[in-house]
């Protein structure tokens, strides 16, 4: 079997399933005998969980300001591109990434109004032309997806307008990215969701699944 | 008396006594009666201390890449900036910082080789427009450094010819950038180089010191 070599990232607010439709997908690549690795933003090195923390820290202290916030990030991405993302593809694995660059736009972009070529700019320094090849985006409504979530808490606190400015901000890149992203209605049954991921994967990376 | 209001900034390599001389200049400007306020680079926050320990604890295992560096480097300058510096200047209080936007330049620019107008595009993301009113530049020969700085093991790790391009890029800066730097000669004698920053800070600031 020829192997696949493709970077996937999932994308989307909370509640859309993201978590559950990678492990579907994964299950199902291995069992057509890829070799598949699971990446997390933020986190998914030594560096990246150390800044994860404190992330998930400061999100109960609420003293961090947004740019701090937004370098954290992507000081974590450019960790994981270079220590894991890239050799993985390099060797002929399938990496598969819960959030990647679009979640930066979403969140700290339309939801928190960074302007997007400052965002643009930073993902340079972090990963040059450095691309998914393909990018799904779980689109949910907003009351769905906070009747889903269990991270109610920070969801509220967040408040519904941003979610609002950050769905909006992932169907904008999935419209203007039409070659990398397939938006997926999620508000479907799991399994019929699933089946959606499945069918984009194959039709675009031309994987039998 | 009427209050100075002013950012003062201390540059330079290892060895260079920067914590000396802010030391001498802090209790100076206090007995002048003058409200002052010390920061450090990478911290001065409760998330950029946590920032500062995951870059000193790296500084060991060397995996970091550095623009994950970087970019640390800059989410805790964006917060100390927002968080402590900027407040306690609107206060009227005289702040001096170990380290600023400066050393960027020097390590990860003319150090590490991130171009300069990367930077630049991070400093106007972490601070917009706001710079240093006064930088003082502590220059040594990298020799010199070496023999006095505390830190050998990291000062050998990173080489020779890394200081080299460190301590020509702060003289870059203070050559490029006259009116905000003054460069002093760190060779001199305590009592003297101590001399030189009082007279730097007098000149440019009025204050009598």
């Amino acid at each position: 079997m020829a192997k696949t070599v493709k970077f996937i990232t999932f994308e989307g607010g909370e509640g859309s399933g993201k978590s559950t439709h990678i492990e579907h997908l994964v299950t199902r690549l291995r069992q057509e005998g890829y070799h598949v690795l699971i990446a997390r933003e933020p986190g998914g090195t030594e560096v990246g969980e150390q800044i994860r923390h404190i992330l998930q820290y400061s999100k109960q202290s609420a003293a961090m300001v947004p740019e701090t916030e937004l370098l954290l990030f992507c000081a974590s991405r450019a960790q994981l591109v270079r220590e894991v993302i890239q050799p993985a593809l390099d060797d002929g694995t399938i990496v598969i990434c819960d959030r990647f660059l679009d979640s930066t736009e979403a969140y700290q972009g339309h939801g928190g109004g960074v302007p997007r070529d400052r965002l643009r700019d930073l993902h340079r320094l972090i990963a040059g032309d450095f691309l998914p090849d393909l990018t799904l985006i779980l689109d949910l409504p907003v009351e769905l997806g906070l009747q889903r979530a269990q991270a109610h808490t920070r969801f509220e606190r967040m408040g519904r307008d941003f979610h609002e400015r950050m769905r909006s901000g992932f169907l904008d890149i999935g419209q203007r990215e039409q070659r990398r992203c397939v938006v997926i209605d999620a508000r479907e049954e799991l399994a019929a969701v699933s089946l959606a991921v499945k069918a984009a994967v194959r039709e675009r990376l031309g994987a039998p699944l």
